[in-house]
């Protein structure tokens, strides 16, 4: 696959429906030094998700059967949104687990909605099953080339942005996200990808050698706890990814309250993930490294208001 | 006095102080066209008042007896942060109504800081008694040339990012913000003010001709709740202000919490005061006119961690 050329045709489709999210210069933190941060989660529904749900309504004809998907709840609010504004429709798929403020967040969008017992995998398993039942388009939360090439644009947009950083830190979930920027990038500045240490769905499978599936849970368990790695996600880490690190449940609480308490910048704990890293040093910068941190969930539980 | 000098003076000595703090185009909020947007609230201490502040403890040596000054939270946590950024000594007056949040912010500062039974008029005094007993240097919260010309940088800052709008809408409380945006652009784009209905300083100010005491209260009281528009202020209104509107309680609560629900923005009810002028219909462009809005505070009652 060509990923340039289908991040670029993806930016094209979504201009205008995705919100171009700001840039600051960040310093604090206890770092030393600044880093540069793009502000995501001021993106459509509190997160990066709108760019894959776009990408991949607006490849194609609006489907008989609507759109179906699985989510911790800020993929399903993206389907839900893009589907609205497109006016589609869009059934969603949400386990118990995303909670009462995703739940409602999906809700919000005017989509069809099903709580299902359990985890994303269960989830997952409803939406399939739905599929199979309606032939709904599935729209993968991020193991499908539509979905990478929209969250690529994140990355596209970012340098145009005038992104300086030699390295750039991205949470990883079920890799979506990362995956978008390392099929961006191709190696041309260093990405490094943030897990739970509750969640190490990419480092176990970078150990094991495939996507494998593991335990998950902890505070961002809803938006990093997918049980399996995407394999494109796996592929091209494996081609390109600069290390991949993880941090404790406690240094991701610290870090969403340093961004409000600092910033202002209200958070998701999975949106402070990237943070993490640098503050508790589980990713340590040389000396004139220039980093940078992609700020990209605030969908909190329980809501501010 | 030439303003524009002053504020380009000003933006010299805050460089690097300040942050410079992220723009964005936003759509939604019922409005039917996108918006220009200044995240103002994202700068140190979560308010612009670190600007003025900044700008006047560079104007000059560190005073003997240190700095003081009064506020209803967040021009007190902006003099803390910056005298304890440049190792200089501040003392800080704050009246009760500013609440448990912003007291506990201006307390992170490391200021010395005294809890005064009223409103801010009573802090004003008991600030003013202080630098009489012991020639602390006063720093206005907003009537005074240099805190006027450091909050200048700010429209400034934001015509460098590229301002389209030919309507800025500013939130009033004192009115130092609004005075440095007026001084700053002289009349070159349409300056709008948007206070409160329960505290309309500047209102009853150009009704009578001079500034006058108001009685003050509502949701945003705590930041702009002054009791008088400053006298700078006032000068620089009759000469450059478009217009000057007034928005309930309810129309502020409303545009706050769409400014977390659509965008993801957590302000204070002051921070939210411009885009509730447009979401209710105080102030109503004409068609094609650009309009942009200041978020300029995010100081909120309870603090959301």
């Amino acid at each position: 696959m060509n990923w340039k050329t289908e991040i670029e045709a993806a930016a094209g489709r979504i201009a205008g429906h995705a919100v171009q999210t700001p840039v600051m210069q960040i310093d604090g933190f206890g770092l030393g030094h600044p880093i540069e941060a793009k502000l995501e989660q001021l993106q459509h529904t509190g997160s990066f998700k709108v760019r894959g749900a776009f990408n991949t309504m607006l490849s194609g004809p609006a489907p008989d059967g609507g759109y179906v998907a699985a989510s911790g709840g800020n993929h399903g609010a993206a389907v839900g949104f893009a589907a609205a504004a497109l006016g589609r429709r869009a059934k969603i798929f949400v386990p118990e687990l995303a909670g009462a403020a995703k739940i409602a967040l999906v809700e919000r969008t005017g989509a069809d909605l099903s709580v299902v017992p359990g985890t994303y995998a269960e989830a997952l398993a409803a939406a399939q099953a739905h599929e199979a039942e309606t032939g709904a388009q599935q729209i993968h939360a991020y193991d499908a080339p539509a979905t990478v090439a929209g969250q690529g644009t994140l990355m596209r947009e970012w340098e145009a942005q005038g992104l300086q950083a030699d390295t750039v830190l991205i949470a990883v979930g079920g890799g979506g996200l990362i995956a978008g920027a390392l099929a961006w990038l191709q190696g041309a500045r260093k990405v490094v990808a943030v897990e739970p240490a509750r969640a190490p769905t990419l480092h176990s499978a970078l150990a094991a050698g495939a996507p494998v599936d593991v335990e998950v849970g902890g505070v961002a368990v809803n938006a990093l706890g997918a049980k399996r790695i995407g394999q494109l996600c796996f592929d091209l880490a494996e081609q390109h990814l600069g290390a991949c690190v993880t941090v404790p449940d406690d240094a991701i609480i610290a870090a969403r309250a340093a961004l409000w308490q600092e910033r202002r910048l209200l958070v998701e704990p999975a949106g402070a993930a990237a943070l993490a890293a640098l503050m508790s040093g589980a990713y340590q910068p040389q000396p004139g490294e220039r980093v940078a941190v992609l700020v990209c969930g605030a969908n909190p539980d329980p809501d501010p208001l």
